[in-house]
């Protein structure tokens, strides 16, 4: 159910990177002393291991995933070579951070991780998140006018806006983006990539 | 007083780029329909133009001039060529962003910018803030252990650091990072670099 995980999972498949997911054993082991001193010491995941390099933060892991290994299984280009491009791919990567990760992460984690946890949903916070999710999508309606993807072509910045995304429609609240017809079409757009559907799929064989 | 124009400005002045800063005339200019259409969507600074090129969000535009300026007037090095160097830098700026930038800006919220607004700070949000980041230095004082930079040298991931400390030192907190002596050491050093100096003279000179 990590989302930052699955941000890490939708990286691997787009550049058909090989890899091997070790779950931790529960939600305790990540804050054992162990965890903290020899894979995270934030208690967090995901965790890259890598011939015997270690790198943390799922932000961090997809960038060191695409400077090392675009190019090289096949043609997906993630952050493009053009210093220009590159930098609108980090501003829609730091405006799903700043703006967008906010209110989603909100609704889902009422949505999703508090029934998870056997407890009720708070209405008033999920009703809050969604007007906060309506006045960013708004903003985003126009920076999609005439764009299949965020800066005009598929890139880490799209992938950086699935794991949230995601959530909030398994858990019934796709109406947000489904009622703004740019912001359905780019959801369309990078919710159909096979290296998506796959990704999916294998989060619910779990 | 933005704390991410202050980041621009010093990967500015680490690169040696020559820049001209145009301030918006006052708060409100950011929240004009003519700023979100022409400048920055969500209404905020700083915002970069080179050339009819524009970026916004400060940690874009900081990767945008490492990107097209580092090795070119300087031998300054922000972010390494070599990816797993370059992944760890990665890793300590989403660290600043996921664990160090909530409580810091929390402490820099009440001391500096409530009472630049005239309000007096709430002691209770003080109070929490200071043992949050206590919790959160502890932790970099053993990430720092035998270090002089986050990632052993000095990077972009260092620099991600500057504003929200310079302001917790200025407004009377900097008791929390020279109680710990990693991270004291790691603060001296970063803070007794030319072009951080610079970016403070000039701060102060406005």
């Amino acid at each position: 159910m990590s989302t930052c995980t699955l941000r890490v999972l939708a990286t691997l498949k787009e550049l058909e990177v090989p890899y091997e997911i070790t779950p931790p054993s529960d939600f305790s082991e990540i804050k054992t002393p162990e965890y903290l001193a020899t894979k995270h010491p934030f208690g967090k995941i995901p965790v890259l291991f890598e011939d015997g390099f270690k790198v943390y933060e799922s932000r961090a892991i997809v960038r060191y995933l695409v400077n090392k290994y675009q190019g090289t299984k096949n043609s997906t280009v993630l952050i493009p070579s053009d210093v220009q491009k590159a930098a609108l791919v980090e501003q829609f990567i730091s405006v799903e951070t700043s703006y967008y990760d906010g209110p989603v992460s909100k609704l889902v984690a009422q949505e999703v991780f508090t029934k998870f946890h056997g407890k009720t949903p708070d209405p008033e916070i999920v009703k809050e998140a969604r007007e906060e999710i309506g006045k960013v999508l708004d903003i985003y309606e126009k920076l999609l006018e005439g764009k299949d993807y965020l800066t005009g072509e598929f890139s880490l910045a799209d992938i950086s806006h699935y794991p949230y995304t995601y959530y909030s429609f398994t858990s019934g609240h796709g109406d947000l983006w489904e009622n703004r017809p740019n912001v359905a079409r780019w959801w369309k757009n990078i919710s159909e990539r096979i290296a998506w559907k796959n990704t999916i799929a294998e989060l619910n064989q779990k």
